[in-house]
């Protein structure tokens, strides 16, 4: 694959525009294409069957786009669909829970590790068996949050409706005394302050869209498919533009905007 | 068309059981088919374009299914779709926005009335405009309420958590004055009681389903087009099957749960 090419990066919808940034900052010179699946969004409340079949349609998009990797920065699509991109495209595929999981393991002194996300994602344990596989010992809380994503697209990141939210889907956390835990969905980083005053500084918060940007970085790297100049223009695909989309997009960009165009896709 | 002819509901997800189960108070002779578009849930964050192409879809299955009538029980779908597929169905087609409106302006004595719902719902000002359309000098305010829909999915119906949301929410309402609010969304009557409670005895509170439910007893009436005997079974159609879906369905509606079916739409 050329080394000139860019990256594919698909979404659920525009929380993995956090996956985006990190990507970003890691790796300046490479050209990002990021699809993200406003039309059907969000994938963490549908069944894996389905979150399978979209997420295939999101994969081909990108090839067709040349793209020489792809990063599955949706949490659900990364649990229930990982293996079946492995076997159907012809370029590398990384999702985030295994990032995620070998970061948190490394970040733990006591192997006590939370694990906060959608409902699906944390439904299906993706988190829990491969920390557990990776490392036989590991004892590991999962807490369904499907409260937080909405809060993040209200803008709503701090305060005490924010703050009471979080101690109740932390409190099972805390009893269980985790020393880290990871953020396992793409919004969740915007939460950061919130989940850290109320779950104490003496835990470790690993967002996995960061660990999946440095596994990138290394995949780039040893695989010597880094880009040769600088990178020459990002591009940003949605399935819809909603009302509030270019308000949400900037926050989760930290203020940048690429371009952005709308496609078809499943019809 | 045939007396005997089911009665077609569509929603973008299984909200509208709401708006089932009160046509099924009102109208128990008559067979009812829902199709909830679970698979690409939920309308109010997206845009008007998408929400016609997939309101389109979703009539287009009903009226192959024999309904004499469709009923578009979603707010979102009513407020930007309706008047598409009333040009485009063959059988009459009654949204839950018009239904609601009527019943707001009957129950008002200062014709100040309040709208809550979704993002969209709430951005097309479908209920706004026609208030005051039906009554000049209406005073409407509308707001836009996006945690009240994941409030309800996550069973969160009472506490403080969901009364500080709603005070949030309905400040601007009780700034007003308004003494009648629209409930503009399916999923808002199970938080009815939440949010009689901030906004006190005085408003009274409208649900623009059961509003819809009466209007489509009207219809049903007028035309001649009641079922001559008892209904023959309810079928309840839905785009995905996720995890949770009996449990939240149960909740919707009232313990009682019709034989349920998976179907494709948009492929």
């Amino acid at each position: 694959m050329s080394s000139s090419a860019p990256i594919g990066i698909f979404d659920s919808g525009i929380g993995g525009l956090t996956v985006f940034s990190a990507i970003k900052e890691r790796l300046p010179n490479e050209a990002l294409v990021y699809l993200g699946d406003t039309a059907r969004v969000p994938y963490g409340t549908k069944s894996a069957e389905t979150v399978v079949r979209y997420s295939r349609e999101n994969a081909e998009f990108l090839e067709g786009q040349g793209v020489k990797a792809i990063v599955v920065a949706c949490n659900t699509a990364s649990a229930v669909a990982l293996e079946d991109l492995r076997q159907r495209c012809k370029v590398p595929v990384l999702g985030v829970v295994e990032p995620g999981v070998r970061a948190a393991l490394a970040a733990s002194s006591a192997k006590r590790i939370g694990v906060v996300g959608t409902r699906a994602t944390i439904a299906s344990d993706a988190y829990g068996l491969l920390l557990r596989d990776l490392h036989s010992g590991a004892n590991v809380v999962s807490v369904a949050c499907p409260l937080f994503v909405p809060l993040v697209e209200e803008g709503w990141l701090s305060g005490e409706i924010v703050e009471e939210i979080t101690k109740r889907y932390c409190a099972e956390l805390e009893y269980a005394r985790v020393d880290t835990l990871i953020l396992g969905c793409t919004h969740y980083p915007l939460l950061k302050e919130a989940i850290a005053k109320v779950i104490g500084p003496d835990v470790t918060l690993v967002d996995s869209g960061e660990a999946a940007a440095a596994a990138l970085a290394c995949l780039i790297d040893n695989e010597g498919m880094a880009s040769s100049g600088a990178a020459c223009g990002d591009r940003l695909y949605v399935t819809d533009v909603p009302g509030q989309f270019e308000a949400v997009a900037r926050r989760f960009l930290g203020g940048m905007m690429p371009m952005v165009e709308r496609v078809n896709l499943g019809f």
